[in-house]
């Protein structure tokens, strides 16, 4: 464990609060199944399973985490509903979270978000604001103004709760895992599947992957204390959280081995050769724990049981066309 | 059914059969999940299921059929090996079978053929013969030369047989099954899916699905025997059958209600809109009988209960780079 020494400054997400998170959720989001992949597994000389969050209600792995969130909410603090910032996946998941439980939703949105996320969210019934100025000014002034309640996308022991769904599932559907692979951004998902792995799987190592110009995990580790990276960047967009969270960071030291970092060229590499043997329309995210096996940097016994987490499959299918090609002799 | 009055010419492939291929391809090929797609399914104001042949080995349907041959073969003409003609995935699916019956396998391709289908028939282990000369005479050659046993990618009651398997897994799985769409290229698919239907469940109206430009089984119908198309070329590849034969006109005669024709542009647009949506990989073939729902040529009625077969997910990813944008109201 990473700093497993230090004091934890936030109370750590229990087993139980997974539990609690998975009887909210039931009914709400889907169990996702988990699927070999025998091909990628014997190119990379591990048992490989991929639990498919691609599957997944809204697309991804975040609607465990804000659905929870929601329906966590006093009564009469959930009436107001709820609001969140993104550009991406967590807008989408608060949106649904909020159509799912009947109160009303708003996504504060870039103006040059992707179109298709734009009519996701409004396609679940969530007012959309779009901004070309500057996007945390005009949250803010939206929260004043509709008074609806903040939902985090990864800074709230609920959202890890929810999160931790992922990590409960994985111990009940494949009780020999060794290694789980997770996608790191902000580090809800990691803090939720180690945090329920650690009571559940104690043996099992939790390995995290950030992109190298997306690592804002690892330099705030490095730093003792979460670190801002407003310029985090990265092909694997739903990773490139500008900053961490005393919350995650705490989870990530009690119960995660490490957290390593992957070039977004071997991102791309990873999803050029899991998408056709998978047959499953990967994120760039969801690839990452992947080109982390590839290029070895994980070195894992031979024949190591990995579970890796395909958190999503909401990606532009204009991707596909601008591919690395893969080396031939792996086709 | 399409001239019900015609004496069939074959004897006609029954659910024995079927069931017999069943027990033979246990444990050699994959049961594929049925997949719900309510979103796709909401587009089109139907309840649709995606028979999930995407999972199958060798990415389609195809090492079904390829597989019951050879083991329908007696011992000492597998022995010889066997052999057969593709650029796709029939060759795969034959040298699949090769290597699972632990016979030599040879699989005769185009030079222009995609080398990552060249490469997935030498990484089963099959010798892959390449030609830029006529690809018929080199087969031809290469039988004789070789003494292995041709595996037909459609005219053969074993393959047939074997393909009816997909049916018995729908009825098994859809028991309120009304109405399924299979993609036709020569035929086989849906002549085993039919036949099985039509006697697991005889209400429910099996629907085949071509390309325009690859519409031999059509042609073949109103001709009212086989016909040649040499010319045939379609987005939908695996569809692009150059003849038909006598005994999947049969079936069809005798199984299948009608057989509809879709554009190429309408399948490369149901890609863009399905891929998204299903995160399957799905080749353009499989996309086929989604372009027939998306434009509404069936004219089903509100709510049908609709399996559509995924057929395959072998294609090039490049593809993706190069779809048609789909309309903003469905995205």
């Amino acid at each position: 464990m990473i700093g497993g020494s230090r004091t934890s400054a936030t109370a750590l997400v229990g087993i139980d609060d997974v539990r609690r998170a998975a009887d909210r959720l039931a009914g709400r989001v889907h169990r996702t199944p988990v699927l070999r992949s025998t091909t990628l597994g014997g190119l990379w000389d591990v048992r490989l399973d991929l639990k498919a969050e691609v599957f997944q209600r809204t697309g991804s792995f975040k609607s465990r985490g804000a659905l929870n969130t929601v329906l966590s909410l006093p009564v009469e603090e959930r009436a107001r509903g709820v609001i969140t910032l993104s550009a991406g996946n967590a807008g989408a998941a608060v949106a649904y979270a909020a159509a799912s439980v009947g109160v009303p939703g708003t996504v504060v949105m870039p103006a040059t978000a992707v179109p298709a996320k734009i009519a996701a969210c409004r396609a679940y019934g969530a007012d959309v604001v779009l901004t070309d100025g500057d996007l945390v000014d005009t949250y803010l002034a939206t929260v004043a103004e509709t008074g609806r309640v903040p939902v985090h996308p990864f800074d709230d022991p609920a959202v890890v709760a929810g999160t931790g769904t992922v990590g409960l599932e994985i111990a009940e559907d494949v009780p020999d895992v060794e290694v789980v692979l997770v996608p790191v951004g902000g580090g809800g998902l990691i803090s939720g599947v180690a945090a329920a792995l650690a009571d559940l799987a104690p043996g099992v190592r939790v390995i995290g992957i950030e992109p190298e110009t997306a690592d804002v995990v690892s330099r705030s580790l490095d730093a003792g204390t979460p670190v801002r990276l407003p310029g985090a960047r990265s092909v694997a967009d739903g990773l490139a959280a500008p900053m961490s969270s005393q919350l995650t960071l705490d989870h990530v030291r009690a119960f995660v081995e490490r957290v390593v970092r992957v070039s977004d060229e071997d991102v791309l590499r990873a999803l050029a050769l899991a998408v056709p043997r998978t047959k499953l329309l990967l994120e760039p995210s969801a690839a990452a724990p992947l080109a982390a096996l590839m290029t070895g940097v994980l070195d894992l016994p031979p024949g190591t049981r990995v579970v890796s987490v395909a958190s999503g499959g909401n990606v532009d299918l204009a991707l596909f066309g601008r591919l690395p090609p893969t080396p031939r002799e792996v086709r």
